[in-house]
């Protein structure tokens, strides 16, 4: 049946559209408002976190040998949530059960079914995000877009391109082919749809939607179970996600054990079994490079399209808005306490100071401006509290308490609001410190003495190369140099933005416009959401034979 | 500069249009007539041929530390050409050299001249058909089409599914951004195509230029420098073609080192050295599983596109054709003695036989009247030399003279004309004999009895699944089962031809229409040419900055 994609055949067009012009657009509204929402959206996704907590999630068919599920809110007190659990095997076993029907439906039947989901989805943003606020740390205005709107904008960014990669060819033809003067060779060809097999996504802990959409929709579309394995500390915004898609799937006819959750507990993970099973043809990751690599060396039977970690840079070499971009470098530290894989670590700015609107600033007062313009954005407790949120994980805590030691302190950190939080640590550096080679992830960032502008390009550019660049910043008056820049760091795959003030930040990437991670450096080797992402997901399977004249 | 760009622009865009149609269409007559390539044309290129033979193969500028070359015709005689020579070093720091410029070049350069390259091979059929008859034992008229037009076919399918796909997004876009009664957000963006790097082609024995086209135009129209590595028995195709290469290169103002030849002997192959460089982050690859399995293990720093090995089926269930169906197998295995990678292997035949417009078939009538079939295509010997060619491989060879005594034989294989040849060996096996089991590449066939015709397509699908395919053929008239047979080899990942009689047979792949190999059985894991074997030879970068308003 192929109502729903009939329903929602112009949201896709106009996110094909989109995706071709790269220009802005988005079905699902940003705002956490109650007059796109509805009035009563607000406290119903209130209500709605409240009656799921220290109780039973349900998921009406799904396998469930046990009842697992320890989360605790960043901001104070455990969720109370179990959902249904089962070992790898099972959960493989279901999902297998599922797959020829699934591989059988028609390409509308799919799509119309992700579309559903992701409508629906969008309807319950205010409850995805408390589920999202209280799992990964996000004050509720981020949780909400993050894990609501932007989120279903990068599951839809991903449907589309699977829909127009699977009907690119024609799905049948007529082969004519001249013989000179005998009759022709005719032939009529069909094409069908040949998915991967099982597919594993793999949640992180800080955007357990945001990260997951696009190969959970990418790879469902295209015809593929998928087996959702989030992040122990943050299952609730996946558990909710896939019990919508179970939902649609069913309504559409589909088997519902096409999406399935795999809850496990921290030092009990399953994500290794099922990573490693031979029916896992598809493999999405966010997380550690370190996990990369050992996925890459034993799940050699799966693709694997992965988000891991590199050094994101900014580069200050001269500005005609000093107060803005101290401002705006202070929003991009603070926000969710550097807990994002967009945020900038390294702050390079030449030694001898910059040429600025302000006149002449001495490396000093550049640090000094910017660690007082973070100050200057958390003066207010409330503020600052809606701005940082909450320290996902305890790990990220002792990360910033131990990176106290390693320069000059221009700014110190700080707990902030409710919960488990922390401010940005601002620390001086030189050029060549061994700090600045890794991924120091959360709320820490170093300013980074070079030589000059073009050093510290070279130097960002090169650190990419060599360890992966999510994003890179650049703040500069010199046209020839800007242009240079765009040349270099494109070369070492990260994208770049230039002279960013005002409202709207290097951390962001927006669906249907900004390709997040090229795969072009070591941060990862998927792209969101580019060709790439979709197409080895399905193959093609032909069978032709002589047709009538 | 464009100017090869726009002189083949309507080359290009028919091709695009015949992938996205996929009904017959080529730019390159398959037809060695001196009408279409020039009254001299068949004359020049023996005349060219001869002229090669016993010299130095000139490469004007390539790294030249030695010269190698040892190859000698299936027909008889060494070819006695040496080729320019390195070690595996030098070669990947002449490729790195040409990188930043190639990189550099716009699409359009990088098209245009892949485009011109195409058509100048074109010219060259004749040339190119002498030199890959007397290296891998295709008799002429095969060989002038294999590898030339329909080579040239392969490449320029590639060329334009490369176009394509860099030149699906917008190149730049203003994005804007609506900020409710505020000023709208307003951005630049700006992409540009970042190729994943060194690519390196490696190539077989029996179809050097039709299996490397394919990888080598998509990597160069994408930005990747090539190292072209030949089989050492099979090393002139692939020169002249790289000798091309490097002429239209040039002349385009690009690096001639984007395409370099790695040739190397037997026993002393550079092959792994150049897979696993770091640098090298693209191979395309034909051959044997086991070099596959190496590959896979240790050049994990490049993307693999492979085509592998496999045992094509036919099933034979019914026909209303029975002279015909015999006729067009005999062709099948008889032609170029068996060695392509789309040639039936394991023929299956219902034990209690089957309907026919003759009659009633037993298993043993139609083991007999394929042997006869094979007997009567074989008769004059002139033609039967014209058909088989020779044996690329004295391994091949001896495989055949194992394989007597696999079972029982119905047809005997037998040289044929002049060289190294062997005309097909017919074995009657039983359903469930492990030679069934294996690739035996060459001239040897198994007809084999099965219970009845679904439990051929049955064992022919799971076989597929198992140890790859990449035909399969069916014969029968049962237009339910067909339709089941259509759905079960698909989900095995195997094209299927179905009821071929006359001038069209399972092992013929025409490009821009059937998509050779699916990727989807351990066959191989590229397909020619779905998106998949171009989307992720290069990445996007982006750099943004705020837009005036």
């Amino acid at each position: 049946m192929t109502e729903f994609f009939d329903r929602h055949r112009p949201m896709l067009d106009a996110a094909l559209d989109a995706v071709r012009q790269r220009a802005f657009w988005s079905p699902f509204p940003e705002i956490p408002s109650g007059k796109i929402y509805g009035e009563s959206a607000r406290q119903d996704g209130e209500t709605g976190f409240a009656a799921l907590r220290h109780a039973a999630f349900e998921l009406p068919g799904h396998p469930n040998q046990r009842r697992l599920g320890a989360e605790v809110s960043p901001f104070g007190g455990a969720l109370g949530i179990t959902y249904p659990a089962a070992d790898a095997a099972t959960l493989i076993a279901a999902a297998q059960a599922a797959q020829p029907a699934l591989a059988a439906a028609s390409p509308e039947a799919r799509v119309g079914a992700c579309l559903e989901a992701l409508v629906r989805l969008n309807h319950m943003s205010f409850l995805i995000g408390q589920a999202t606020m209280h799992t990964t740390g996000q004050a509720f205005a981020m949780a909400f877009q993050a894990g609501g709107p932007h989120a279903q904008d990068r599951g839809l960014e991903a449907v589309a391109m699977a829909w127009d990669e699977m009907t690119r060819f024609a799905p049948q033809a007529r082969w004519e082919k001249p013989q000179g003067k005998a009759a022709p060779i005719l032939l009529e060809k069909h094409w069908s749809i040949v998915p991967a097999g099982l597919s594993l996504a793999i949640g992180c802990n800080t955007f357990p939607t945001w990260n997951s959409y696009s190969g959970i929709f990418a790879s469902l579309a295209t015809g593929n179970p998928v087996i959702v394995k989030p992040h122990p500390a943050a299952i609730l915004p996946l558990a909710l996600t896939v019990r919508v898609l179970r939902e649609v799937l069913a309504e559409a006819g589909l088997p519902a054990d096409s999406v399935l959750l795999a809850v496990d507990e921290r030092g009990a993970e399953i994500t290794q079994e099922l990573a490693t099973d031979p029916a896992v043809r598809l493999i999405d990751y966010t997380g550690s490079a370190a996990f990369g690599d050992w996925l890459r060396s034993h799940a050699t039977q799966a693709q694997l399209f992965t988000e891991e970690a590199g050094v994101n840079t900014v580069t200050i070499a001269a500005t005609d808005d000093f107060a803005g971009i101290c401002d705006n470098l202070a929003f991009s530290l603070a926000l969710y306490s550097g807990q994002m894989c967009t945020a900038p670590q390294n702050i390079y700015v030449p030694e001898g100071g910059i040429d600025t609107d302000q006149g002449r600033k001495s490396f000093d007062e550049v640090g000094l401006a910017l660690a007082g313009a973070i100050d200057a954005l958390l003066a207010d407790p409330a503020r600052a509290a809606g701005i940082c949120g909450a320290i996902a994980n305890q790990a990220t805590l002792e990360r910033v308490q131990q990176a106290r030691g390693l320069g000059r302190v221009l700014r110190d950190s700080a707990p902030v609001g409710q919960g488990r939080t922390a401010t940005p640590l601002l620390l001086a550096l030189r050029d060549g410190d061994p700090a600045c080679e890794r991924e120091c992830f959360g709320p820490v960032a170093f300013v980074v003495a070079v030589k000059d502008a073009d050093a510290a390009i070279a130097r960002a550019a090169e650190l990419a190369r060599r360890k992966g660049a999510i994003t890179a910043a650049l703040y500069d008056r010199d046209e020839a140099r800007i242009a240079r820049a765009a040349q270099t760091f494109a070369a070492a795959g990260v994208n770049l933005s230039v002279n960013l003030t005002g409202n709207i930040y290097v951390n962001q990437s927006a669906a249907f416009s900004d390709f997040h991670v090229t795969g072009a450096n070591p941060a990862g080797n998927a792209c969101l959401t580019d060709t790439a992402f979709v197409a080895s997901r399905f193959r093609r399977a032909m069978w032709r034979r002589p047709a009538a004249a």
